[in-house]
């Protein structure tokens, strides 16, 4: 009986959280519990426990029992309490529990009234006196006692059932029995435990070279430094600038993507390196490299992330070109290919050539970049096309900068195919850009939110859906003005626990090149000085949005999004709701910029938490509106004359009454 | 270029079928060809190829080339030929195809008319000059012939591309190109290709010592014979036999398991061994070993298979006791512990410890004991309660069994909670007994077989539908009689390709004990001599029914079941079809035993291959009755004066017409 099985007896199976079965890690967050799942079970009657295993980054191995909440589907429960930043590894383990076995095949005997259990008795307290005999301290000591009072009750097997059987009995023989057959779940399963900020923030997303009043004079970092209370203040957690390194002169971009630049034309941010240096520089123009430490630290003390943007390629002028030419795509004829998609040229960009024989050292100056920035303090970075590059580029990078500093972030800009947005997100990648920008419709945006907050998909991917960015301007915001800059901020917000705007948006900026998704006088090749004040801004109303997502838990999270019925197909509903802290917010939202919809909202009682047919009180957090609501309730939204959305905050008072 | 890469650059991924992401092998049918899918995809716009690489039973490694049939989801397709009955491996393979990423930019090159393509032309040159420089053999001459080909368009790009985007130049290239990212799905994973019967099959059970004519006098194995052409005729594929071994004097068990046999009663044949031998052996009283062997033959030559019964218990009288004393639960005073589930006693039966330190010597003697029968010709083992032994066990069993007899069918009797009757068909049984008889109602049928039916869940689990067992005597054919006997029939035998009755069935035979599921009387007690044509029988409908399935390939398949819309709830319908061979069976039954039950019956035409709003005749085959059927059909099913289902044929003159 004590000797090891070279053979599988436990079944453990169906571990969650677990992506493709623990190919990947999952991700979760620091400083809350993970709730740990699996099923485990054995062949015959016999009792079992289960346990998972742990260590956290640094510590050492460490168990917590799982309870059977599932008995007919052998299906136990544990929270695992993910306290530091960084990765954890675990699995589910289990092992027959004989003694606890044994007391429950007693008690049918003893409830069957069989009249001789004398040798089913002896098996018991041949158990006991085998634990006592190994254990020491006080369990060893609390064994020596179970086994004297069971031998004293020997005769009588009711007296004796009922000790064995007690809660501090089998406790102290599950500690104790021996665990010959143990079975655990193969491969050990990994979790990401990212700093909170890693699922919910709201970005921004700025040109420090536009921070100014005055286009013919770059705006700079100590510009962009001045203008740090402002986004803090309308509730940005964090701070994204487009590529602060030197720009390349050679075949520069003029505005509008025009070939060749004028003498005052800054360029185009993404044709990186200059004579000025190149990934481990900044544009002379924006200030120095202190100016820049000291932004971040002006970011930090108001709780804000600095983000910058990861383009791995290289104007013609990027040292890299005359130190490593071999990194770089050779032409038969000697020359070096620029970034083209043919008809389309970008004679500014060279890309790098991931398939050079040089690879390795490629990979390890790429590193080097990414060091020399969470040197300077950046722990977030915006990846721009990384499914362009070789995947396995980002798994060891990402990994790398990880272990080193496990509060980095890394983002995915990939738009492209679904399996490899997927596909990055499991290597590594902590959020991912997303389809949202042209998702519209009700139908649209319940099916691909249905696939986004779906556990097994969350446990990987973490959605970031910015309702704009310097190269996408949607159709639905070029069309429609200001209420449709309401209603899609609305959605990104409350929808995705991160979201981010690109600078202009609060001022409804939508002149698009015609018939194209891309702005007019593209903040890409010029510099755009703003009044951040002017008529019809939006400042207070994303104010009174991230205020919302500050306030109430439950827009922390995205699995919690469930979709209410609402009879308009024109309007979308839905509540997100946590538990503990109790916070429940409901948001509806009027798809149709142009004119009112109405229509009767469902609102099942559970999904809030109040009771059926209770009434509550919902505050709107946009208009400080105040409303008593029940099961069905007619709701009308007026995108023009009043706002397209109610968010609506259910008063913790009535819940759980 | 040509240097091997050790990192991930191709994603090979969701590869079907496979079960729990290829940590269990998947069932097919060998003579079938295994539709593999995948997604493989790398980053940028490079051209990728993909194979799926196999070995069969004792064959070299091979490829065949897979298909991009989804580019949007990347998703790859390829049909595997299973030739030969036995374990398979594959894996799929995919890498960038180079000269098809060319070919494809040079395209955009010319179509955009772009001035200069000479350094372009010049790296398809190049990759064309290599491959011609290390291939041999007829590829090598057609590389040299493409390369003088190119060489001497190399100043008109349209003519050149032409040739060079040809298929015969694509297919060349693809072939020769290097491979040095290839990328591959790992683990490797398996596929179990049985012979047909395995998925496909009419099973009878029966026991042999009641094929007589007089209680006195036991059936033998001579008698069984007899019945062979009876049973063959009637459509069954498959005769099981309850045990066969020598029956335990000690303890026997009298009629409706009484204790306490009399001198005449012949005992449960599930209490295995006495002094006539153990599991090795036959009960003299049905013959000699020679007389199986002989039945066995006589089976095989009806093209039917013998089943077995691998029961794993022993009588007090088994040989093992004596030889084996450590192979059995002692008690702490010393007695051997018989088989008990308080205050339940079976006291004929000693189960088998699979704890006992000689535990690997138990596990030979079983094998022993499989590999005996197997000498006998018996390929098909159906095994008692294989959830009360080491699951380890039935995975080293089966795997070395099939190793050695590939053909060899295990079934397993498992009746416990889902997790583990899945857990022993991953693990190798061949078959499974499921929930079937307690399934009755419309709703539970559609959502027990919705589940089973999943491609998911029959790749590894197939389920073998008992309408009765000497166990289990439903209460809906206790109450309902004959007209029930029918309905569940017809049921079991179309909606799984592997059904089986026990012998009584086809009298009608329900009398039970008030209250449970046994059978008054039980022939596991008792010798139960039948008149196979007393009046009532269902041998000419049970021989339609099993007709219609040999006949139908739509019936040999579990995954195309399709459930039906009719507007009755005691009714319910559905179709089976295949492609090809062309063949649809639509099947309705009246689940109301008591009185005709009528609906309208919806028959979406793609779900049966007809031309939407064309009529197409159907032909019942348990009546011979012709309808003209179109989208919308009222049916009534009358189970007392007619019969409570219809097998509905499909005309196939009618289909893809």
């Amino acid at each position: 009986m004590n000797e090891k099985r070279p053979y599988e007896q436990i079944v453990v199976e169906a571990v969650t959280p677990s992506v493709d079965g623990g190919r990947f890690p999952v991700k979760a967050v620091a400083g809350e519990a993970c709730v740990v799942e699996a099923r485990v079970y054995r062949h015959g009657h016999e009792r079992l426990r289960a346990v998972v295993r742990y260590r956290g980054p640094g510590e050492p191995m460490r168990e917590i029992p799982m309870r059977l909440v599932e008995p007919g589907i052998d299906r136990w429960h544990a929270e695992l309490p993910l306290e530091a930043i960084g990765r954890y590894r675990f699995t589910v383990a289990g092992w027959t529990d004989h003694y606890a076995s044994w007391v429950e095949e007693l008690r049918k005997r003893v409830a069957a009234a069989q009249p001789d259990v004398a040798s089913e008795i002896a098996e018991g307290m041949a158990m006991v006196a085998r634990a006592a005999a190994t254990a020491t301290g006080p369990d060893g000591h609390a064994a020596t006692t179970l086994g004297a009072t069971l031998e004293a009750l020997a005769n009588d097997p009711e007296a004796l059932l009922a000790v064995a059987a007690s809660d501090d009995a089998v406790a102290l023989m599950g500690r104790l029995g021996p665990r010959v057959d143990e079975g655990h779940f193969e491969p050990e399963l990994e979790i990401v435990a990212d700093r909170p900020r890693a699922r919910f923030g709201a970005w921004y997303e700025l040109f420090v070279r536009s921070q100014t009043t005055d286009e013919a004079r770059p705006g700079t970092f100590r510009d962009a430094e001045h203008r740090l209370p402002a986004l803090h203040r309308m509730g940005f957690d964090v701070v994204y600038l487009a590529p602060i390194h030197p720009i390349g002169h050679t075949k520069r971009k003029g505005p509008n993507n025009r070939v060749g630049a004028g003498p005052g034309d800054p360029g185009s941010p993404w044709a990186i390196g200059s004579e000025a240096g190149g990934h481990m520089a900044v544009e002379p123009a924006l200030g120095t490299l202190d100016d820049f430490d000291r932004f971040v630290r002006a970011a930090a003390a108001l709780d804000m992330d600095v983000a910058l943007d990861l383009a791995i390629q290289c104007s013609p002028d990027h040292p890299w070109v005359r130190a490593h030419p071999e990194w770089f795509y050779r032409r038969a004829d000697g020359t070096i290919r620029y970034a083209e998609n043919p008809p389309k040229k970008y004679e500014d960009i060279y890309p790098l050539n991931f398939d050079t024989p040089d690879w390795q050292r490629l990979w390890e100056a790429l590193l080097e970049v990414v060091r020399f920035w969470v040197a300077h303090g950046v722990r977030i970075f915006r990846v721009d096309n990384p499914h362009t590059k070789p995947i396995g580029f980002w798994t060891w990078l990402i990994d790398t900068i990880q272990r080193e500093a496990p509060d980095v972030i890394f983002l995915a800009e990939a738009f492209t195919r679904p399996p490899m947005m997927q596909a990055l997100a499991k290597r590594g990648f902590t959020q991912s850009y997303t389809y949202f920008t042209w998702r519209n419709t009700k139908a649209e945006i319940t099916e691909y939110l249905t696939e986004l907050a779906d556990p097994a998909a969350a446990a990987y991917f973490r959605p970031n859906f910015f309702a704009n960015t310097p190269d996408i301007l949607p159709p639905i915001l070029q069309q429609f003005g200001r209420p449709a800059f309401k209603q899609r901020l609305v959605l990104a917000a409350t929808l995705s626990p991160s979201y981010g705007i690109y600078s202009g948006y609060e001022l409804c900026e939508n002149a698009a090149i015609p018939g194209r998704e891309e702005y007019l006088d593209s903040e890409k090749y010029e510099i755009r000085p703003r009044d951040w004040e002017a008529p019809g801004n939006l400042n207070a109303f994303i104010t009174r949005v991230n205020l919302a997502r500050r306030q109430n838990p439950a827009l922390h999270h995205l699995t919690n999004l469930r979709f209410l019925d609402i009879d308009n197909d024109q309007m979308i509903a839905y509540v997100k709701s946590t538990p503990a802290p109790a916070s429940s917010v409901i948001v509806v939202v009027n798809l149709d910029p142009t004119q009112p919809q109405f229509g009767h909202l469902q609102v099942p009682p559970e999904a809030i938490g109040v009771a059926p047919g209770r009434p509550y009180s919902v505050d709107d957090v946009l208009t400080d509106q105040r409303f008593t609501w029940g099961e069905t309730n007619w709701v009308r939204l007026d995108p023009i004359d009043g706002e397209p959305a109610h968010i609506l905050r259910v008063d913790p008072g009535d819940v759980g009454a």
